[in-house]
């Protein structure tokens, strides 16, 4: 019986530490052989590439550096010593063939910021065993930066400078996502994030395929972003000089991101979660800096856009043009969540504004949100807004908008039945702030407003909960939030990572492991564990889930293990 | 009525930003004016200190260099620049002088690692307005350490270079400890921290007069401390030979602390905890890995010193002494907690033990604790213990022993009716890992064993709760942990700063603030923001309690503010 137990956790250490993929591809046969890499190993062009985009190699570059410098010795007890034997008898790798199957070679940035139903990510990468070249075949330099993300997670180091991989031959026939849409928002407006921050973290986001970086720019408390034609705005309404992103900074980020097959989506809320622009524009704000907040405000400052003004309607939209005709993306998020209706109510210049238009504050906020929306699709965008917008308010969004479900999973389908696309990001799954205390100074208490949300939690999140097989098509995807009260530079790598990558695998990956079972916690943490200590060795400062003796010892700190 | 509240909010700014010296001296006269610190600015020695020790001459440039390096610019909107006008008449320091009132001046590292209850941490300082000496004055070199700490404190910088201080004249007459123990401890088990990690630790301790670095060194996980006559414990014990404290190392750490006013309270865990051993000595282990953990420890791997084994006794006992001997500190710790029983009946080695000696399990334990401690005092130490040893065993403990209570702080009162002297450090206010999620891993739920002790539910603690007056006096202080299996050095900064600075006032000023009133989380708060943000200035990822926003703004997130 206890040989019987000793069996069934060596195969299922076999199985389990087979490798360090992460997300898993889709499709995924291995094999039980080691291989080395060749000193002088090299990643190479198809003939066919005659002129390769600039991204492209500097991705190949990257790839290269990787396998220079990670230095990760596998989780296993004797950590890289442990494989010394089976390495000196391998053979060595030489090289890794790119091949692109299209007569169109578009740069991995354009590829990147196309309509999400219209970006090609698949790849397939094939490792031999015997010492013949490796190839990835994509039809995309998008396909490509994914193959070379994968291949560079097969890697390790003995300790003694010897770069390896195991569970040759490997073979991944197009690996494609799940899901178009893979996100990671951040809130830069409760604390500012240097462009080296936000950097890293896209960094981070393309090594576990993230495709979405959701740029919650701006809110009540500071306004960091620069606008060319409105510079006042966050002359006025961020932190400081030094805490602004300018149009340069904007735009370095947005290239740096799609370099790394990336898209940005920036948010300006509206027209709610706005007080910041008080600062500079007093005219169009109801209710700043209200006191007591909390009759005002979800958090202080209190201060809403004056919807219901013609005038303020033009300011934001004229806002809101200014800064999304700058931006390549296909998607613009205008906000629309937490609009306080009491602010409004004692609003006399919104009061006066509704009763001479001879208007609802609803119908007010739908021609509101008719001009904003507008404006976006003039510039060939969709609007995308929180849930708010489709299930409080009697605003008609037209079905091209991408609803962000937040306040509760449980609403998704409310928003599918309503034929509208969407992006889950629900508190109760996908919110990275929560369970750090409360933000509140004078609680006693000091509580949270919700309570933290492991990877495993997020991890058993089902994107078709509650969805009927039509409405399936209506998921584009989801994303892990970072909201920033309680959250600045100085500990932004270890809370949001490796959590934020558990979206990663779900949206990647989808319901099912390569072998057909279930996604499932037990078998994802050793991959886990793996490419945390791979951010770790790249230099992030990523969390560990476990004692270092579980990470070493798979499953053994199961219950029942 | 508007205005009222107005006026009260400007009052209470005035107040509540006075200062932002954590923890609070006890005794503290403030004034309403600034002052430049002079470019020529010294510390200089009273005459009478003809041979001042080296780590008093280092802590004075330790304070320099703050000083120079800090800039924190205050946390008002504006920052620096709105204190620019106010500095512009104001007049110049031009030297701080230390004076000690004694005949025998030691080393601060000698001062710091006595008894605590023979530590003398008391000093004055007075910081004139017109430009005349500041003064710090204090009868030992400890003494003085914590005045330059608090002297460091006072000072911001303009943005433009000008490094001033407000609030002055200060006067604080007399400030010592409410508590002669203020501590925090680091388990270097579950997860190695560098050497550098550990001093960076105690560096932030020193600056908020933290007095004891309990380092709970080993357990189950690892064996990171090495021990001269017993090298094959950390050789097989630890993770790796790169994750060991070598003899040099454990001397480096102690005495780095002692010359920040620190002593190192060092643990070995006994007899449960300690799987670590059976690597190297399997002939002490009871239950040695065994499967399934649960049965028979409360976190794998399982496995037991053999208690009632005359020949682990005496290994145990020598282990002990090997290492307590090289440390200076006062007091040393066995362990004791979370003893499993099922574990015990299951060896029958032990069982054997009993049996041939005709003892019970408790007897065994009372006669291997018996060994253990007196051993201790054969070194002229204390021991100190976990909870159960005082309440779940029947161990006879002599009454200079330390108990700390972890499990929950309603627990206190049962130890105190033993007589017995106590460190606070219980689960329910002090736990900093509580809250990050769970460690076992194929938990779908993955639920914290506890929630987020945030820094307001710790910092309402009483340390006299349910106690006599008479039984006041066996309360020598408290402190806050850290667990570390989910903390590496990754993420150590911010899980412990600023919250670990919360017992630090709790126990140095007290039930109540200088000016008589209780200590309160709404004036706590300003002050915690502000040595948190010094905290970063001088290079520590402490994580942010609020937004940015409100941080500049103090009190306004209040709740009804």
């Amino acid at each position: 019986m206890e040989l019987l137990y000793a069996l069934f956790i060596c195969l299922s250490l076999l199985v389990s530490t087979a490798k360090g993929l992460w997300p898993i591809p889709r499709n995924l046969e291995t094999g039980n052989s080691f291989i080395k890499l060749h000193n002088s190993f090299k990643i190479s062009l198809d003939g066919n590439i005659s002129r390769p985009p600039q991204d492209l190699l500097d991705a190949i570059e990257r790839t290269m550096s990787f396998l220079r410098n990670d230095k990760l010795q596998r989780l296993v007890v004797g950590r890289g010593a442990a494989d010394r034997g089976a390495i000196g008898s391998a053979s060595a790798l030489q090289k890794l063939l790119i091949s692109i199957n299209s007569d169109d070679i578009k740069p991995i940035g354009e590829e990147a910021v196309k309509d999400v139903l219209q970006r090609n990510e698949a790849y397939s990468l094939s490792v031999p065993a015997d010492g013949g070249g490796a190839v990835i075949r994509a039809e995309t330099t998008l396909g490509v930066l994914r193959g070379l993300t994968t291949f560079s997670q097969l890697w390790y180091d003995d300790g003694q400078g010897v770069t390896y991989a195991f569970g040759v031959p490997v073979n991944i026939e197009n690996d494609s996502p799940a899901f178009p849409y893979r996100g990671f928002m951040l809130d830069t407006s409760r604390h500012f994030f240097k462009v080296d921050d936000i950097k890293r973290m896209l960094d981070v986001m393309s090594w576990v395929k993230l495709n979405m970086f959701h740029w919650h720019a701006v809110d009540s408390q500071s306004f960091p972003i620069s606008i060319a034609e409105f510079p006042e705005v966050a002359a006025k309404g961020a932190y400081s000089s030094q805490e602004t992103y300018s149009t340069d900074n904007i735009q370095d980020i947005v290239s740096y991101a799609a370099a790394r097959g990336i898209d940005v989506l920036l948010e300006i809320d509206t027209p709610g979660h706005t007080a910041a622009i008080a600062d500079s524009h007093p005219e169009h704000m109801a209710c700043p800096f209200g006191s007591p907040w909390r009759t005002f405000a979800g958090e202080p400052p209190a201060g809403q856009l004056r919807l219901a003004s013609a005038e303020t309607t033009n300011f934001t939209t004229s806002l809101i043009t200014a800064i999304a005709k700058t931006l390549p993306s296909k998607f613009f998020s205008t906000g629309g969540d937490e609009i306080n209706l009491n602010c409004y109510a004692n609003d006399s210049a919104t009061q006066a504004d509704l009763q001479r238009t001879g208007r609802t504050l609803e119908q007010a906020l739908n021609d509101f949100t008719q001009s904003t929306h507008g404006a976006l699709r003039t510039l060939g965008k969709f609007p995308v807004v929180w849930e708010e917008m489709a299930l409080e308010h009697e605003v008609d969004l037209h079905n091209d908008t991408v609803v962000m479900v937040w306040i509760s999973s449980q609403h998704v389908a409310a928003v599918a039945a309503q034929n509208l696309r969407i992006v889950h990001a629900a508190s109760d799954f996908f919110y990275l702030d929560c369970g750090a205390g409360g933000w509140i100074g004078n609680n006693p208490n000091g509580g949270s407003s919700c309570a933290f949300r492991s990877w495993q939690q997020t991890y058993t999140f089902d994107p078709f909960a509650n969805l009927t097989q039509e409405q399936h098509s209506l998921i584009l995807g989801g994303q892990q939030l970072m909201w920033t009260e309680q959250t600045s530079p100085e500990n932004l790598d270890p809370i949001v990572w490796p959590r934020a990558a558990t979206s990663a695998e779900i949206f990647w990956t989808g319901a099912t492991l390569p072998d057909g079972s279930p996604r499932n916690v037990a078998s994802a943490l050793p991959r886990l564990h793996d490419i945390r200590y791979r951010m770790v060795q790249r230099g992030i400062n990523a969390i560990a889930l476990q004692p270092e003796w579980c990470a070493l010892r798979p499953n053994t700190c199961d219950v029942n293990a």
